[in-house]
């Protein structure tokens, strides 16, 4: 994956996202004429899987001094440990101060949804994962959502503003909506093969009318060699998707020679879920996780300084002066 | 409150933010010439305090046609039931078919940040709270989630964006690095009160370099009766702000006179701490509450057809049909 | 219900069935001559509901001498305390020393099954309980198990030994056996109709092939009025039968106007599920029960003499002298 | 252990204690005039030990057709998997398709008893278990449920109609009401060994109406060199036998020369207090276990049809067509 | 019960058993001649009882000064709460510093043990409690330990110097080693009525050699109406005295007409088991407990300076300055 | 350890602290003229470290005859298992059987000590620890209970009682009273160190008036190269110790060159507190452990005659005869 280029936004940049007593010391500090070279550090309250760093590091770029600074940091997808220091800025305080809020902010979500998605990749023990949690979030962080995911070791994503931030194509098959208001599953795919670029894989969602396994064997039978796969998605009320379901569908299918065609799980999976799916050896081709990913609770992290005009200083409850970490780069 | 006037982001608006089988349904669905005029409802997954649909509306006002709709929902603010539907749009399907993971992304995540709001304002049992979390969010987000939480009924927020939402003042003391910069509370103390505007409170941070208890009596005694109030914000480090502290400080500031210097707590709170707060008596004059509101788990809502050109239809697992709901008030 | 006539076996009467330190006691004390009048109290070891006293009663009709004997006991289907003793014989040891395993055994097995049966009914708060657990005993016992369950309240039972024990008609639908061999459900209940006598109630089993709610309104067009109900026994591979899934049928079958059709719900219910069923307002008319019951552990009794020619005696452990119970009834 | 020959009863073969269902399908069939050669595999629900095959052979060795009939099975006493499949019919359905209440029946009673005695069996780690249950189910399954623990491993059994079918000699001391009747143990022990013949062994049981030690000696002082055994069979009433009585009545006994005299335990044995006396070092020799056994859940089995006329077929939840099973053995 | 006269040891007047900073604090002060008039007040960690305090005023009516000097406390035997002041003395510092170790562990060893006393007391609703536990604890406390159980309720106890403290006789039946030595225990019952002064009760121990209630009604022969009572003391190897064996005992004495024997019961009582026999209804007219109220964990006093001259200070974590408590009576 | 001179008081020798019924027995006996050779045996309830043999063999001089005994033992110190006979006595039983209730006492209450101060330290894992439970206990047992602490492994105590018979010097600090009296923690530091001898290690408690860290600095300044140590005791009320606290104290002081200086660490630890410092690093260099210790409950120990003039005999419950150790010694 090549990495994106962020661009900080206005709101951002104003100052208008930060905490109000940033803003406010700020201006202290200039009625005051202090603007001390000072080190902040940031450090995590749990372990995971750093992200954001690349967003941090677009928004430094464009609001550190040209010459007077340091930042050393750990890099985008790494593991990180409880307590660790992950981001080290030195310069003076006045030109980043004010933007404490929003570094801890992106680092936060960021590494929350990559630290989860992390999870559920481990979890499928190679069967694909796909971030298809886009609709439990809000529109403003879909993209970075999916990006993190992405980060985090998912194959894919649904939205397309992620897509677009990890630069790879959004993967989706198609909504119960397409189906009811076409009115039949098999002519909702024959339409969806009709007019899709060749690109899109051919993946028919067979849970809306009728019985799983029948609705397979139906669009199979309508598509053909064409049909790519078969999303289940068997909402809650009829017991959600089942191992059993899974390798029942793929025998029928089986059975009548479509052995090419692939089998996709979705709805309310989870660590648990997708344990119990990779352990009794369903045959599962792709996992979709929705709000277990996107809605993972941020990882809280801290900033502090430690150093101010190269003197070690640290608030009660802090050791004063630089934390050593060897596994830090310096980045600009 | 007032409820704000919300403008939907271009990037909404082009459906870039979509899942990305939304944009070929609606493809599709050009190349068929198909436009029903389709009923969606959306219902939530778990009971909880209703937010976002301010925001759904003023989308819905930008896209739907002018005359050929109806939409029908539950009030910005209000409870509601697991399961219960709160919202019903009746339209052609083509003019709204793409935004459904817009739509019920917002009310996810925001009813997600009101509902755990409500939940501490509830604990808190008159006691206000203050939404502390912009640093736990990615910033893009900041004023929705601040806003969210002041409709869930805290008496503030720390962030500017969010304050302007709300239409309130954001509120906020003093950080640490101001303290640490400066290099002592009391000095940090007279700084900021000789430059801030005389409507901010005089709020100081009492745990930086001293105990909580010897900063409070110096930064009364360097303040006089300007000073507003103190903020406890034990790190963990140090055992956190405790119950005695509270009570301790009190004692100590009441003994030399300063009885209307109030007490703000802040620093890991959740129900639990909160609610010992409360029982114990600790005389505490508001709560400053942080990851507990912002990273709370959105609450997942499901968008599905019911009727298309007035037939009730439905996926397996719901029932055809409008769902009556006699608490949907027609909004549009 | 009409107690039935029981009728002992040979294989009892025998002591073949018997503990064989019971026959050796009868040997031993033959040739000592000893044959004292004895009271032997039965008590039990948890409370529950009291079934088997009718065919104890049978056997001791049988083996009792005519005159010297007085038998005091609690009737079929009271309700007994834990230790409360429900049986007391007095008679010449040798007549029914011999028959003691027979009688505790008779009882622990058939009030386990009472018991359990009316613990269901108790749950199921006046909805129809149909014991269905035939195939998971032994069929030596099939008969007393169902006749056990309908003493517990059940409302009827799926075997004819045990409907004729109990006076009624079996209850039963049909098997997936019929339709797998018809090859279609529809099809299988109308030879059903053609050919079963009209007091038969049509209800068509509707998960064999199809999805269930699709299924229920194919065989209730095939059969119109005609049609009793429909048992939904999902198997647990596609999550067993749902609440959802029994309101979405009745729903779909009310729309189109088969609102007299009742729905059946089978398959692993036990009193979590029962309750459950219950508590979400699920509109079933019958549930059928079927491990619960005919796998219910049976209830401990313990015989013991606590009188021998009139003088108190007794056990370590136990009371000598005869133990009060008011409720016991003269019942020989 | 020689397998024993059964005899299907009159009231199975003529389908009384069948599901009432299945009768019916059966005359359906007829009017139909299908009798297609189907396929039927049961499988269980849960791992054990299978019991129950013999009896199920000798039923259908009665009604399967002389020539077109297949059947595969797992032995009697091996271990089974959860959901595997332990036996496979193939036969014109209406020979057979009236017994699968029987079939499954048999199967889920005898190995729920077999399992349980297994389990017993393995905790007492090569201490001989005897089956003394009989008291605790009906007499008309005394045979089977002993014959089926003897499948399981016990050592042996007390009712005479298990003996007879597991082809042993039952076990058996004496009950409390002979002493009772007798009034004195060691004048009750006296008689047994005076009128049994030679080959029972002089067992005692020492708690009726001393101390369990004291009694013990004075039944070895009466008997001498013929006492084989004592049995502890305490009360809860006093506290159970627990392994310190053991361990100070082996010690005791041993102080008088006694050494060769073996103890016996029984009373509310089950896996745990079995395995604590292993585990504590009691010198126990034989340990008597009842409704552990006698009151075990069966294990559920289920038949389905998986071919007719050879061709696969299914209901939904499972896969048509054979199972393959490698472990099975042709056996008719 | 008439309050003791104590006198405090010289091993405690001498300081040797205090920590050894206090000596050390007091010559500290006598070098810088400092002796102030200081205010310590005593805290309890936990609520329960308060026992040891006229013990502690004992003391210091030793070694504070005649005139100048106020104590402040709670009544020996009332209930405590939380963090309740228990204890305030103001005098010079110098006259009572060194004491501070004895003075709170006094009242924590007492209040530790009539704490856990009442408890019982509570849990047998008027059956009378005797202290069993001088057997438990080192011999210098076993007055203490059974003067304050008395304290805490306790009707009696079995030490001579708990006794002569608590103005009591002291309770006790008859050790196994009397009854073992002398061979027999009717034997030694009729020795104990022949030597043992009329005042004390003639309770027989019943559990030594024989069954509990074959004992009970030899003892009852031997003595007749001389016999006060029988003491169960059945050890844990033969599953301690049950209430099932309280009942029989009972039984088993009235039947033959002595109904005035009361019944004791003693081993391993603690709040559970008492409550079992009361809520059981076993006829127990007495309850020997011993490391239930013995081995009580003792209850942590906390003591503090909060004025020194008469001004309010104290230690990080207390409140400066008198704790109103106006339950406090002044006692010196 | 040299292991010390105990000298049993008049209150034991006397027979006071007995129970009333072994003067009684004595007296029974004298007036029988029975004074049979017993062997009594004395066993543990739990397993744990042996201690107060010392003392009861110190007891045990003064009363057993000059040649007619025989005592066998395991040493002070010395691990035990559950049940283990650890005393065997053998003597005429008048000379001994009043000391019953003293032997298994002073048992019972210095093994308890001694077995919680060895879990103490084996979780310390060579960090030593120091018995601070003085304040916990009446002060007629600080002496035996401060040796027991030294025996299971403490490597110092408080009390100047237990120092004298552990053969130590008392450890301590100060107490907060003595810095409460000077009103500053540098003062009463500097006044500790002129007055105190050489031998006196200079600790100072560092948690009275201001941060701890604060004051460490504070009292490392105002002592200079002569301070050994500080002492953290934070109150709960302040969130007690915690291992970050420790961590960062150690900074600082090495920060400013006081690397020798070390950290004891005191207030409420117990086994899993001792564990959580060990595990996570701190670099603590003492651990003061209070109630864990003191407060332990004292392990039950059980006497019985096992013979009497040679012959095996024993209480139910009890196997009659010499119990074969052969761990014990013959000490006597």
């Amino acid at each position: 994956m090549k990495l994106p280029k962020f661009e900080p936004t206005e709101a951002i940049l104003s100052g208008e996202t930060a905490d109000v007593y940033f803003p406010r010391t700020i201006e202290i500090l200039r009625h005051e004429s202090l603007d001390p070279v000072a080190t902040m550090e940031v450090f995590t309250s749990r372990a995971g899987t750093l992200c954001g760093m690349e967003e941090v590091r677009a928004l430094l770029a464009r609001v550190l001094p040209e010459d007077n600074h340091e930042v050393w940091a750990l890099a985008e997808g790494e593991t990180m440990d409880r307590k660790e220091v992950v981001l080290r800025i030195t310069a003076p305080y006045q030109s980043y101060g004010v933007y404490e809020t929003a570094i801890v902010g992106i680092l936060a979500h960021c590494s929350g949804w990559a630290t989860a998605a992390r999870e559920c990749v481990e979890a499928a023990r190679g069967i694909p994962v796909i971030s298809f949690g886009a609709r439990h979030v809000h529109p403003s962080v879909v993209g970075v959502m999916d990006y993190s995911a992405i980060v985090g070791g998912c194959a894919g994503c649904s939205s397309i503003a992620g897509g677009r931030l990890a630069g790879i194509e959004p993967s989706g098959t198609m909504p119960h909506a397409l189906i009811i208001i076409m009115g039949d599953t098999a002519k909702a795919t024959i339409a969806f093969d009709k007019y899709m670029p060749p690109e899109v894989p051919r993946v028919s969602l067979v849970d809306t009318f009728k019985d799983e396994a029948e609705e397979s064997l139906l669009v199979a039978q309508a598509l053909g060699d064409k049909l790519n796969g078969v999303r289940l998605d068997t909402p809650g009320e009829r017991g959600s998707v089942t191992t059993d379901l899974v390798k029942e569908v793929r025998a029928r299918l089986d059975m009548v020679g479509f052995t090419k065609v692939r089998i996709f799980v979705s709805g309310g999976l989870d660590l648990e879920r997708i344990r119990h799916f990779i352990e009794s050896g369903a045959p599962v081709d792709g996992l979709g996780v929705g709000s277990y990913i996107s809605g993972a609770k941020p990882i809280d992290f801290t900033a502090d300084l430690h150093e101010v005009e190269g003197k070690p200083i640290a608030k009660r409850g802090r050791i004063p002066g630089i934390t050593p970490n060897p596994r830090l780069k310096r980045i600009m």
